[in-house]
């Protein structure tokens, strides 16, 4: 949202420049992204179109954007980075390049400096992580298998980890055959080759936003078009999906019902059924993201799509990564029918197979049961660190509001509307010493300006005191500057 | 190649039934591929237009092709799984799931039973697997990183296994820098990786022809026309480049210059130049695949396209799964430039990172020296197992001939073309107890029926001769079949 102060020293059209090319250096604003006319622009802020007309000619004039006559004011430059257009050795880049180039995540990687406390990434703490656990397992495993456990594996996956899935699954009220496992490099592959089995480029796809940022970065690197679908607390809405899916004519529905990824919803039962109603009806296929449904430390969550799924539109995609080793990148996709041979075909297509000997360890681990006894623990760590989280943000940053997750690993903030933007707030915390994920990594269409999420597993409760603090002083300080008493917002940015 | 035996007791129309539901059970021809013309077909044989009339009837009563007024007839069926259009649950599916289906690959497998001895894979014989090293690298990543080695990487990979890495390239004369280092899952994903960044669906990808299979694979996942350039004993030929260009403005060059799969030829130097120059004046991206150079076992092969390359405008992918550990799947991609980045995404979207443990134990091997010292037993070992092969050749298949690599893993081997093709052989050779590559697998034109592709590295000795032997019996078994007088041949099929 755009604040104008017209106290300020500084004229309104440089304001309106210095909104824009904050919004463009962050990737808000990507390459390929149309501005506002001009007039309407200045009708939406209440001030003279001249002043836009100058913010523009600025930005034009420094190569941020251009203009065509009778087609518009279009973005041209990516932050730093020379546009992509003009790499001297590699020719034309295709479509999808553009959209690519455009990520805010990039602005991440601030947070990852030493002196950080990093509430910003999708990982568990690295205390939690059994190194032992995984140590013992590929030591069997290699003195059981030999050159086995180090040669090619079939794409499918190695057959015992695919019974032992299967298995788990079954317990989960899930019904599927070991021949319907197929596995992949941890959750996200098994999304990708979802999605690249059900969808050509120029698609649409469904999905719940805010979202999954991964899921974004593979509609973009497929060149998919995401549609989002508002959330609240009962989870994703099914209310206008109908009317979406006529308007669309989407090719997939994303979703990940329990223990949302951003906002740790968890999606009703009765909503549950009522999409897999309109899906049947509409013959769309879901792919359901369950990779933190394992992850529940207050109640039990309703059964999945997977396992309420009457009509065989689900294919179900989860991981050990988010219960157990990140960095193992074991993942997989249940699946019926005749989707499966497709999908195999496609996994061989992009690695050949996943690792054998982390597949066979990953067995070993479940076939051991002290799986389930580490999960047991991550789920009462989890618990304690959400309380440490809720303490926090009530003493330290009271203006804001936050979700109560029953599982998962992340808390969704609100910040309010009249402070800083999650953007903003996020290079001042970084400079105070402290870093989350801003709203806008999440969603389909730049939304989420003043939403955050933390991670509350990533540090303990120390840490979170700590870092909770920096976060509120990097806010209030941020908000003393919002306090100027005349301004006006443009819903638009 | 169809052959009619007119002194048969079996009527023409059935042999040309016979011929066309082979190839399409065996994959050859492809659901979605275009019959000829009934009189064409009957033209180009000399036989009655009824012949072949009452042969595409007979396939339409079974399902296996189907005609179209005014469009001609066009293979439905694939073997023995019915259509992919059927699917009931899933809706309609993207035109690639077509051609995907179509997989003469799937086949392979009849040799994976133990007691067949098999030559066709692509991988090294499980007795060159260093599992106590893998072991001893893994242990003590684990004792020295703790849960950094089983957390999430940097899309990019674990930077000082870059920096091994680039200054490996760097002995063989690449000039890359670590931040040019793209770690990947195996050689496979690099290639992938590479074609999802260039390419977009419908371009073309110009390939050696014969080519590596897994190539094909990625054309037909991604949606791109491979277009093939002829192999001779210098390598690819580089006399057609230039108006292949012009006619078919291809997007990227793939070749493996070096050993290259399956006819194990090294490129000329001259070539090598010639087709960067070729390559610049086009503006012509090059994916170079160099998995196989370390292996070398007669001689050293001209400096690579990567280390000539002025333009900037070559890819080097490549991995240690031959030389090493398939099962890793730790493999590279060397780009310069803004591509770098694109590429990091791409992965991202992919599959997030290559598994830490897995890139730390690979760079404490490199590190350890130990891996160069297993590089000269691997070599040894290969250049005994073809002498072994070229031995069991000469002794039990004189009719044949084939190629006398100086590296690389591969025999490339060509039988008279009046006995079986290869796929006839293959079914044969299976039932007896040994299996191969079909030389279709490598073609982007089903061109190969009579080549066929050994492994010189996956067995022993003992097991080259026992399967030899085997090969030689079942051809010569066929081949008796073949020794009718009256035969005509037919270049189309």
């Amino acid at each position: 949202m755009l604040t104008l102060n017209r106290d300020s020293q500084e004229p309104i059209y440089q304001q309106i420049k210095r909104h824009l090319r904050h919004q463009i250096e962050t990737g808000i604003l990507a390459p390929g992204d149309r501005l506002p006319p001009t007039r309407d622009l200045a009708d939406q802020l209440g001030v003279a179109r001249i002043s836009v007309v100058a913010a523009y000619d600025e930005l034009k004039d420094e190569g941020a954007i251009s203009a065509t006559v009778g087609r518009g004011t279009y973005v041209t430059k990516l932050g730093d980075s020379p546009p992509l257009e003009t790499n001297p050795t590699l020719g034309s880049l295709p479509g999808s390049a553009r959209a690519q180039a455009s990520d805010l995540r990039d602005l991440l990687r601030l947070a990852a400096r030493p002196d950080v406390i990093d509430f910003s990434q999708g990982t568990p703490a690295e205390d939690f992580l059994p190194v032992d656990m995984i140590r013992d397992a590929i030591n069997m495993v290699l003195s059981r298998d030999g050159a086995a456990a180090v040669a090619y594996e079939s794409p499918e996956g190695y057959a015992p980890l695919r019974e032992a899935i299967a298995a788990s699954l079954h317990v989960r009220g899930i019904e599927s055959h070991a021949d319907e496992v197929l596995i992949t490099g941890g959750c996200q592959q098994a999304l990708d080759l979802g999605v690249q089995a059900l969808m050509n480029p120029g698609d649409v796809l469904l999905t719940s936003n805010p979202t999954y940022a991964g899921i974004l970065d593979i509609a973009r690197a497929r060149g998919v078009t995401p549609v989002g679908i508002s959330v609240d607390h009962d989870g994703m809405q099914t209310s206008t999906l109908e009317s979406l899916i006529i308007e669309h004519r989407p090719r997939l529905l994303y979703v990940a019902p329990t223990y949302h990824n951003p906002t740790g919803t968890v999606m009703s039962l009765h909503r549950r059924r009522h999409l897999l109603e309109i899906a049947a009806a509409h013959r769309l296929p879901i792919l359901e993201d369950g990779v933190y449904e394992s992850l529940s430390y207050a109640g039990s969550p309703p059964a999945s799509l997977k396992a309420l799924d009457e009509a065989g539109l689900v294919l179900y995609a989860s991981s050990f990564s988010k219960i157990f080793l990140p960095g193992m990148r074991i993942g997989y996709l249940a699946v019926s029918g005749r989707l499966y041979q497709r999908l195999a075909r496609v996994k061989r297509a992009a690695d050949v197979c996943t690792p054998a000997l982390n597949q066979r360890a990953m067995h070993a681990v479940l076939e051991s049961g002290r799986l389930w006894e580490h999960l047991a623990y991550v789920q009462k760590a989890c618990l304690i660190r959400r309380t440490a989280m809720f303490d926090a943000l009530t003493q330290r940053l009271p203006e804001a509001q936050w979700s109560e997750p029953s599982g998962g690993l992340y808390l969704w903030v609100e910040l309010p509307a009249d402070g800083p933007t999650a953007t903003e707030l996020f290079m001042e915390a970084v400079r105070m010493g402290v870093g989350f994920a801003m709203g806008p990594l999440f969603h389909t269409d730049g939304q989420g300006a003043y939403h955050l999420r933390l991670n509350i597993a990533a540090q303990d409760a120390d840490q979170i005191q700590e870092g909770i603090q920096r976060l509120g002083k990097a806010w209030h300080k941020l908000a003393a500057d919002y306090a100027a008493p005349d301004r006006e917002s443009v819903p638009f940015l």
